[in-house]
């Protein structure tokens, strides 16, 4: 059976510097709109699917006629670029000193990095907002006035997760935690508060972990229920490591798609981690438990992994703020290997001030010999200043590219909502919004897509086959069959369009400090009851709610998504900074602004640990 | 048909960091001695071979034959490693500051650094030596003194040129050259020398070119028949237009291996480039002619590319030096992009004066978005001391590393040459030699091979399929066909494999400031009168000419190699050094006192142009 083969016809793609990146750009007539030819499959059909792929005579010929149909073939080997292959997210960061930012001396323990970020924070409490989950820095003063203790926390904690599994099958918030773990670490948490001896503002506050890091005493599952057997845990992430450090309450482990591999968090073996607003609904993915367990107040942080939007799009869903650091200034010191260059332990947490907390205990320097150049020690932004100064100071002059094609491709209610958070940030700081075109956006989804797939089956292929395939979800395995059919040479092209889209990307920060767009393209989807047993392939809605985040991971830039607003069904919508490496400071500040200027709606699954 | 398969056999690799590099390393056992399982093809068997590798049903089953009996399955596919992908060579260098060093200024003009440079040099004319080529400043002084002018320099090249050609086929040194344009140049540095107004120590000095790196008025061909079609050149690549703002007298496009696909030099389109020790033997490949030219003595240098010991193995094989600078220290722009992350443009020279010259010319930053960490200007060793100072003071103290198992795994009369010339730098400037183990020394070969060849099929492989196929050599056409059949996961099995040298060569250069080995495992080999029509295919012999180079390309270290001696042919042999990043200096003095201990023979086919 010959294999199907496009026509013989050539793309051309011009060198990226004589590619215009303004609002007039010839760039823009080639916009193509989010559009995923990829069958819709649950249930026995999406079984038939896998098996067929994973055949060894039919599956090859299926997958080409797949790469056709989605333009790979054509874009990935018969197109002509200019850009050399760039491997890994490539920059020389020079983070710039400001008045109204601070700079983390990287020698610092994870106990004084908590009271420099505190530090920075605003003395007003928020109050103003007419829903508001609770922060590190309540559950701080909590604690250190006396009137709860950590371990009252954690009781209430364990009954608010016992509550959560009721009706059946429960919200699917966790992969993994032990009553006992938590309560031991609680107790030691309430006694050092007893003598005054409380680690840091962190002491006693829970934070869950995403089923991907490795936190002690807990096996990493990944969401798989193989991968343990092929690998041990023998101490705390890097990340994890510091949280202990401060006294962190570490929860658990939190639900999340299979080995990252879908967007949906529907998991087959450990329930569909579903959405506090909604449970009918999705959490999103991959880190859908993380950003559920913060939308519904179990905790006011949690780790997630962000590979291709995955912590900040079911934050997004979710209600709630997902910050992705620069390339590098997390390190992923036991974290599942499912890429190399593309994901990041990243924070979902309640309040732009909470993901600033948590950001400066986690931030760090990498091994040398992993990555070329060294990411500095971060600035951070003084929150405090939007309290004690006249108000617009600290992010007047802000530019926001927008690039309104792409911006309005999603659910009309996403950008309408969107478009009023900007207008309010106009109005009240008198932020400029910028007009741009960014170039090749299905290019880089798909070259994304290679990336992301080839570093997964390269890292996870020999136990896969050896111990994966048969407990896997029908999902899964079809990712996997797609992941192990690209060649050297689509990897390769899918660098070159990475160095494409750096240039581009840098092109525009010239223009402008901060990169806007919606969060994802729709609020969160219902939960397929045929999705439930064996996964679900969606590339098309996939698609949809990742439109906005690959440049963060591709490119290694730093991103955040705030809630800024509800559907019609009190669904959240999110709105996405991205900016150049050296902006995370800017970043945040701009989201404590946006934050401060949106209303906030308790979802329908909410535990009120503090009151 | 189903495709062979190995044995479901896993192989496990230590964490890098676990494996020794001492002499009593454990990995020593492990050593692979050179053993290519690869047919040796030429006429007909090759054509054959050739179509059937291209067959679309066959084909595919016979790679992965070949890919099984070459450990490539089992190396890259079937085994564990704990390191991620380094995809570039990757390293922070610190050139470090000697008093008998001067770095360069990066904002020099070309015509300044060739000054530094000859600052640098010895005045001592090494007299001495038994047979000696002339050098860049004997062309500078016959030029000034006025015994000889460009244009008569001109002339004798171009007398000399013709008479190479004959006996036919000749000795295929060149692929372009123009009498007109060659002897315009000559005129214009005659008359600037009649005014006194010379732009440099290279005015008027005949220097030949690669042709893999553009050159006007010429095409660049790669040694192909097709290039020029898909590709054409505007302009000097940037090495070239520094030699020309130095008014060097640019000779034309050497003869190469096509496509820089083999180690032979025989290029059925334009003649095997000839060995001038012994005109029915190699000249070594790919850049065979340049290293020839300057071996017969039509210029004092030329330059290559070196992405798999291309300049340096011919240069070993012709009996003179061969320099590699770090990665990234000289510009790649304008030269054929057959690969991106190992391949750069290194210097033939008949002494290492001229070597250290050529370099300071043409060294130099490139744009900062291709690589993270930018090369700094790199240090020239003070070649004066070595007449100034007394004997030994500016290497005593240098220590070789030396891996006796793979010293030795070479044609005995190559090794035991080489130790003499060890031996030598022993007594006369108490060099030490450490005992060192490099693990994986054959991982690395099939890591290389596996990374130029899905570099070169992505750079190359839509413009070979339109043009090329038809009208190249049989064993450039069975490369192709190999280099398709890597997946994404071999490729980045290689890269993780890159990983791991990078830490035992930076572990053994802890130890030592210098790794010894012989240039090439054997001397240059006769051409079959079968290959000269249809190319040969020869991995076995191939491997054993690349068998120490590879680390210099995979890595991006500095390398040099120096003639050190003869066979009981007379055919020359080489010795290779070796250093981390910032050793460039150390190299090059290293390399010019074992030249100075070091006897020179008389070539078979020589020119002397000056006399």
């Amino acid at each position: 059976m010959p294999l199907p083969t496009m026509s013989q016809e050539e793309m051309h793609y011009k060198p990226a510097e004589l590619v215009s990146t303004d609002a007039d750009s010839d760039a823009s007539a080639d916009y193509i709109y989010v559009d995923v030819k990829a069958p819709i499959l649950a249930g026995l059909a999406l079984k038939c699917f896998a098996w067929t792929l994973e055949s060894r005579l039919v599956g090859r010929w299926v997958l080409q006629y797949l790469k056709n149909e989605n333009l790979i073939t054509k874009i990935f080997l018969k197109s002509r670029f200019h850009e050399p292959p760039m491997y890994t997210p490539n920059y020389v960061i020079k983070d710039r000193e400001e008045p109204s930012m601070i700079q983390i001396d990287p020698t610092l323990s994870a106990c004084e990095r908590s009271s420099v970020a505190a530090d920075c924070l605003a003395s007003s409490d928020s109050s103003a907002m007419s829903f508001r989950r609770w922060t590190i820095r309540d559950y701080s003063k909590a604690y250190k006035s006396g009137t709860l203790t950590p371990t009252m926390v954690a009781e209430r904690f364990l009954q608010a997760v016992k509550e959560s599994l009721q009706p059946a099958p429960g919200m699917g918030f966790f992969i993994n935690y032990s009553e006992e773990e938590i309560l031991k670490q609680a107790e030691l948490s309430t006694s050092r508060y007893n003598k005054g001896t409380q680690l840091s503002i962190l002491d006693g506050v829970p934070i869950a972990v995403k089923d991907e890091i490795d936190c002690l005493p807990y096996p990493t599952t990944g969401g798989s229920k193989w991968l343990p057997k092929a690998r041990k845990v023998t101490e705390d992430a890097a990340a994890v490591q510091r949280l202990r450090e401060c006294g962190a309450l570490l929860v658990g482990k939190t639900n999340m798609h299979e080995l990252g591999m879908g967007t949906t968090g529907i998991n087959p073996h450990y329930g569909a981690s579903r959405n506090p607003y909604d449970s009918s609904r999705i959490s999103g993915g991959s880190s859908g438990g993380s950003a559920a367990v913060v939308s519904a107040g179990l905790c006011p942080a949690a780790l997630g992994v962000d590979g291709g939007g995955s912590v900040r799009m079911p934050s997004a869903l979710c209600g709630i703020v997902g910050f992705k650091a620069t390339f590098g200034r997390i390190s992923s010191s036991g974290v599942l290997p499912l890429n190399w260059t593309l994901g990041m332990v990243g924070v979902h947490a309640a309040t732009v001030e909470d993901a600033l907390i948590m950001y400066a205990v986690m931030n760090g320097h990498l091994p040398s010999y992993r990555t070329i150049s060294i990411p500095p020690p971060t600035n951070l932004p003084l929150l405090k200043e939007f309290g004690e100064t006249q108000g617009g100071s600290p992010i007047s002059g802000i530019r926001f590219a927008k690039y309104t094609k792409w911006f309005e491709d999603c659910d009309e209610t996403v950008h309408e909502t969107c478009y009023k958070a900007l207008n309010a940030m106009q109005q009240r700081y008198g932020c400029k919004v910028v007009e741009v075109t960014l170039p090749e956006i299905e290019e880089m989804r798909l070259g994304h897509y290679i990336t992301i797939g080839s570093e997964c089956w390269t890292s996870l292929g020999l136990d896969y086959n050896k111990w994966g395939r048969q407990v896997s979800a029908f999902d899964t395995r079809v990712s996997f069959a797609v992941y192990s059919c690209f060649t050297n040479r689509e990897f390769l092209a899918a660098q070159r369009l990475r160095h494409r889209q750096m240039h581009f990307h840098m092109e525009i920060f010239k223009k402008a400090d901060i990169l806007v767009t919606p969060t994802s393209g729709c609020t969160a989807q219902p939960i397929p009851e045929a999705a439930l047993k064996v996964g679900e392939l969606n590339y098309v809605v996939g698609a949809k709610m990742m439109h906005y985040q690959i440049a963060a991971n591709f490119l290694g830039l730093p991103a955040i998504t705030i809630p800024v607003g509800y559907d019609a069904d009190g669904l959240p919508i999110g709105l996405q900074l991205l900016g150049p490496p050296w902006s995370e400071a800017t970043l945040l500040r701009v989201a404590y602004a946006i934050e401060s200027l949106c209303v906030t709606k308790r979802p329908e699954i909410f535990y009120d640990l503090l009151a």
